[in-house]
């Protein structure tokens, strides 16, 4: 399936300057969401996975269907005061000043496997901050899956030390 | 399974005086993940559906998996300013004040058969403006349905119209 047939350009948005890849188009078709969730888990292969962690808010959508396919539990992580429970903060830079990202801290035991999910890969900010957190738990990394891929903006660049994976690639 | 025993109370979250009912423990659990999922489905039924609707943020944890169970696209409903193309708003009543939410206008063609899904109906007042999104495109609300129902809030008596399901009361 061409994938990037239902991912949409939007200009100018969230603000002047940027292009927004927009993945709605392939979300509400309902043959383009399954064919691109089988397309996910061929890439993120025949592995183990305790837990499937997706990134507030749009990772949010293929996360748990992912964690659902391959048996493991699935945890958010979340912009600031949103997780009700313990959690464990980690900043990151933006291109202006800093934001932070949080976890619940009995989310992820020590040791288990986890794959992340956001829907775009862009600078990596928010992939790296996740990661750390996760290691910060005693989480081991085996994968970080994105839908999108901005190989211009070099997060990979960002996060060297894990395997990567992406669906659609600009 | 006993749901409830993956559901924690958290006192005075996200304000003083609030009792919060935290899923994210029901969420980390693989099995009950994919208990929860299932018992939602046989809540839904076998009805045709074209469109699976959910709100953000906690809205987007199940609906996306039930859309892919239930063969349809799924269609996020958002807070002003996250959508990026052509939308609609509808505003909604506030303890003080009034809040918005928005639809794409392309997400939902006139006639389609559409399931509302949210994590937790409280006072209703977010499914109700869902629910006047969907239907100010011609979509047809064929369910509203929900993991936890805060009966002693009464929402429901703002869903009236529509055909409510919800897996777990308090």
């Amino acid at each position: 399936m061409d994938f990037k047939s239902y991912i949409r350009d939007i200009e100018n948005f969230p603000k002047a300057g940027v292009m927004f890849k927009d993945i709605t188009p392939l979300l509400k078709d309902a043959n383009a969401l399954q064919k691109s969730t089988e397309a996910l888990l061929d890439l993120i292969g025949d592995v183990k996975v305790d837990k499937v962690v997706g990134m507030e808010s749009r990772g949010f959508f293929f996360a748990p269907l992912l964690a659902s396919h391959l048996n493991a539990g699935f945890v958010p992580v979340r912009k600031p005061g949103k997780l009700p429970a313990k959690k464990m903060s980690q900043n990151y830079d933006l291109e202006y000043g800093t934001d932070s990202l949080e976890i619940h801290e009995d989310a992820i035991k020590k040791g288990e496997k986890v794959l992340v999910h956001d829907d775009v890969l862009a600078t990596g900010g928010t992939a790296k901050a996740t990661c750390e957190l996760i290691e910060r738990l005693g989480g081991e990394i085996i994968q970080c899956n994105f839908l999108v891929e901005l190989q211009f903006l070099n997060g990979s660049g960002k996060l060297n030390k894990y395997h990567l994976t992406s669906l659609v690639q600009y």
